[in-house]
């Protein structure tokens, strides 16, 4: 079946600074919130509901213009909460709709999609204002250095060309040598790309070359090139004007790890009971060796987890003087932030769950160190009820971009795994993705959405250019990246067309020979043609930076939307694959303007009737329409 | 547009027997669910997915029998948490699929809608076994006592058959003198309805006829009978085999309270904390007579609201020796629980959250001293959240059942307004109706839909004969009433036609002089037959009291479904308006049988292409097919 749905009938409302007046309100602070209510939509006045003390309250909402296409209302929003939900009751013959964050309902919905408005201070501006670019550190350069350095005996040296296992023990313990010195010497292909945030995968020594398995908090791994290593690259970043973010295991440490070692050592030691020890249920170790039972995570025995009913755990990882989530942030480290690890199982086992409460202090004490610090997790799936707003600024965002990115993108015969699921990645129309990304939108604050690290894939997935299988429809993911609420984050070598069909297999290097070549089997200049323009024209963008996002059109083979400030509106149209077009209202052209093209080559005729789109596709197009 | 939707080739699964292991799991415990898999879903492989410790777990459904229409899956949820969530994961060509609550999805949902196990115990059983009556003391029955008593200040005498004021003060003010002893006279009315529960609002003295304004927690009003009055009736019911519960108010008391006397006169008193006082912010009273300024719900003055803050409060209220809620559990009134009164907005202001603290106290307390207590919540919205299964055990479901069930049975020009919304009850498709329902059940472990107190209005509402406009709808909605999962509630009245447009207004008495003479214009026998037949249906059916509920078809103007144990199988077709019929697979008839018709007159005809469904309407049909 064929959708073609037409959604700028609708009336619409998002937390951007079209609609919300901007800045992080006080308790008790009324704050004006507008929405826009086209003719075509039949509604004969507009009520805003917002809920007080668990009982709803609704106030009729002002006229605030409007003109020949569409009526404005407003209504002022108590923020009685430090979260305060509301939505908009439109009065329309036949029966009335509600409008929350899932779009218009001819019923009555639960609250659970409801806008939000927060007294918590939204994620730094810098996270957000452009990309983050993700380095797993043994695989993105190597600095003559390494050549000098003595291998532990966990790892199999492996040539820089090598393909990664994706299997097996040599995918943890395949050895390629890149360190944090090879970074720095690379920084000018991040300035070229528009990275403003560099973010680390660990850089703790562990008995892997991924690193989650950490030995020690406290110094870099040497055979990284150590602290010394850590602040050279940190001030180098630095000086370019972006920012470094660490990667923080809060829910285990490696079995190698001194603490668990001193646990083993000694069961009266305050390093034992920062350990989760269990007899039964699920995820427990039983090892030959003698070593009580313990939590790993996932069951694994190299990742002990870590108990947060325990003060120690506390003070050591977050509250102390020199716990290790403020002492990184400091001189002469100087982490702008953290992602944390499993953040989504970090404190939670069973019927205690301390996952929130982690979360808030790991924030606090970032905050405290430095007031412009960010906090992102990794949660694969519904982080809603963690993302309140005043614990993780963001999250990692597979569930509400990635998935159903995928999943519209991926061709129907796709053999690449769904991650968790037992299944391919199955091929859907752009129906699907849109609700599912309207869905799990909706069940966050605006200002976490316009935060959230939103990624085609990570060092966790197959690489994107697997996934889709051609350098066009790659150049379709990046445009969506690039043009939707958030801030977009690029796997290391996804935009020289990496490959890879899971996680470790796509832990690719980059191929710096094959660059000053110009390009190479391994290093697609064409796309990184198309990562750099796509990067630049969101940063010259603020209305792709920071806008509201209104749903135009949903075709089985394209989407269409509006990214919208008070002063600007960009149209973006993306088809998969050939459509048969459709025609935009006239009306969202400025009187007097023309279409100006931002990027792409869907074509768009100004006619009497519309705004025409052209059918083609695969293809993208980016318009600056006001 | 008309919708006509067969719902019977999608899997399905719910929380009763047929699909679940009965009884309530401790921690750890592993669950056998199953789940039912048409043939026609094109569903190869099923999967169960359980979320522990905040990460998603997949595990292999094993194939549980089938035959040549289903194949059925069985797989086992392991109970790490007090609330476990899961759904299932169905292989299907073409793109997987969820199953949830809300039915099955071709993409990517959030958890919201996912099925529960819970280790809380449910609602007693004789909650939901069967009809719960809910009385207005001042307006059901009216003792020879009632002449001789002194009427307080506040009262204003009115007639036995005086219509009340919807508005104004007399609304709160009309005294018509009904009893305790006056109900304990006409208890024959309610076992001749089937009546299993008494539900009586509030017994205290107040300054109003609704008594949600306590003057005090310590007696029984003394216009009511005093004390003596409710053990007399609590002894009546009892020997009855019924059950009796009360109506509590946590939110807040009268503003003659004793104990906000005490408050008001000593600020030094252990009262003055028991009560919110502030200079401003919502619901903030100023009164002229000098008293300093406090909260009262929704700002009302009369209802001044209580700190659940204060330790006072709650060793009062609940956890006391000799606390209200514990006290009337005991000889001599021997109540078998509480309605909660407000209890959205107990314990909720601002960033200070209890209610959910709230519930379990009392909840806790009421078990403590009776193990069969029950606790039902008056929470008109979204009270999913309040609704984990270890505070209330039920709330009054007008969100989840009493608005969609009105929305679709109200007449399209009706002026009937929608409580708390600035227009009047639209009319809806079945769609709408439906969808409502099982988002709303859909949010909630299948044990609290399987109890909650559904209404098709109640004190506080107008009356369902006013709504519906005529008495052959007001029979459609009793059927649903009385054949969806949860406890029937029936407001006195509403089985012998009364009308109202509003709450107050709708707060009529029982014309028990025109009962005497079998019927009359505020008595209609007819009505009051179709209650007592529907109430016997319930009693006679394990199915409709207890079983799961498949939704089969969808109409604008009709709904079908069926509610299933594991030996029982129920068929429910109603109709609001004649509409085209349908036509229902041959095998839901059990091989051999013919359905039994249970109630009313839809036509049934077993041919050889299946089950033909006539299109009468208005109409009822209720059939036994297995």
């Amino acid at each position: 079946m064929t959708t073609h749905d037409h959604l700028l009938d609708q009336p619409h409302h998002d937390g951007s600074e079209v609609f919300v007046t901007p800045g992080t309100p006080a308790l008790g602070d009324p704050v004006p919130v507008r929405v826009r209510v086209p003719k075509g939509s039949g509604a004969r006045g507009v009520w805003l509901r917002t809920v007080r003390d668990g009982e709803p309250r609704m106030a009729a909402a002002r006229p605030d213009g409007g003109d020949a296409h569409e009526d404005w209302f407003a209504a002022d929003v108590v923020v009685h909460h430090p979260v305060t939900s509301y939505r908009f009751f439109l009065d329309v013959p036949g029966g009335y709709r509600w409008l929350d964050g899932r779009g218009v309902h001819d019923r009555e919905v639960p609250d659970a999609a409801s806008f939000r408005l927060t007294t918590h201070a939204p994620a730094p501006g810098w996270l957000t204002e452009g990309l983050a670019y993700q380095v797993f550190p043994d695989r993105f350069a190597r600095s003559a250095a390494a050549d000098a350095r003595e291998l532990p005996s966990w790892a199999v040296p492996a040539a820089w060309d090598d393909e990664p296992a994706g299997s097996g023990p040599l995918a943890g313990t395949q050895y390629y040598g890149g360190d944090l010195a090879g970074i720095r010497e690379r920084l000018d292909h991040l300035e070229a790309l528009g990275v403003r945030t560099l973010y680390l995968t660990p850089v703790f020594p562990g008995r892997s070359n991924h690193r989650y398995d950490a030995a020690t908090f406290d110094a870099v791994d040497p055979l990284l090139g150590g602290d010394a290593a850590l602040g050279a690259l940190s001030r180098a970043v630095h000086a370019r004007g972006m920012r470094l973010m660490g990667d923080i295991t809060t829910n285990h440490t490696g079995d190698g790890h001194e603490w668990f070692a001193r646990a083993l050592a000694d069961p009266a030691s305050p390093e034992h009971e920062m350990y989760v020890w269990a007899d039964a249920g699920p995820d427990v170790v039983h090892r030959a060796d003698g070593v009580p039972p313990y939590v790993g995570w996932l069951g694994h025995g190299s990742l002990p987890k870590l108990d947060w009913a325990t003060r120690e755990t506390w003070r050591r990882m977050v509250t102390g003087d020199d716990a290790v989530v403020a002492r990184y942030l400091r001189e002469p480290f100087g982490l702008d932030g953290w992602r944390v690890d499993v953040a989504n199982m970090t404190g939670r086992r069973g019927s205690a769950d301390r996952a929130l409460d982690v979360a808030r202090a790991v924030r606090a004490r970032i905050v405290a160190e430095r007031p412009d610090g960010a906090l992102v997790a990794e949660h694969f799936h519904d982080a809603s009820a963690d993302l309140a707003g005043d614990g993780w600024h963001a999250n990692m965002n597979y569930a509400g971009f990635t998935r159903p990115a995928w999943s519209w993108l991926v061709p129907a015969a796709s053999t690449v795994p769904s991650l968790d699921l037992p299944v391919p990645v199955p091929r859907r129309p752009a129906s699907a993705m849109v609700a599912t990304m309207r869905e799990f939108a909706a069940a966050v604050p605006w200002q976490v959405t316009a935060a959230q690290w939103n990624m085609l894939g990570s060092h966790d997935t197959p690489r994107l250019r697997s996934l889709v299988g051609s350098r066009d429809l790659v150049e379709v993911a990046a445009a969506l990246l690039f043009t939707y609420p958030g801030t977009p984050v690029v796997l290391a070598g996804d935009e020289v067309g990496a490959t890879g069909t899971n996680g470790e297999h796509g832990r690719v290097t980059m191929a710096w020979d094959q660059a000053s070549r110009g390009g190479g089997p391994r290093w697609d200049a064409a796309t990184l043609g198309v990562y750099r323009r796509l990067s630049a024209l969101r940063s010259s963008s603020g209305a792709l930076r920071a806008g509201g996002l209104r749903w135009a059109l949903v075709h089985d083979d394209a989407v269409a939307y509006l990214r919208e400030t008070p002063g600007e509106r960009v149209l973006v149209v993306l088809a998969r694959a050939p459509w048969p077009g459709t025609r935009l209202p006239r009306h969202l052209l400025a009187p007097g303007a023309h279409p100006e093209v931002l990027y792409g080559d869907v074509a768009l005729t100004v006619t009497g009737s519309g705004l025409e789109v052209a059918g083609d596709g695969p293809g993208v197009g980016v318009f600056r329409l006001a």
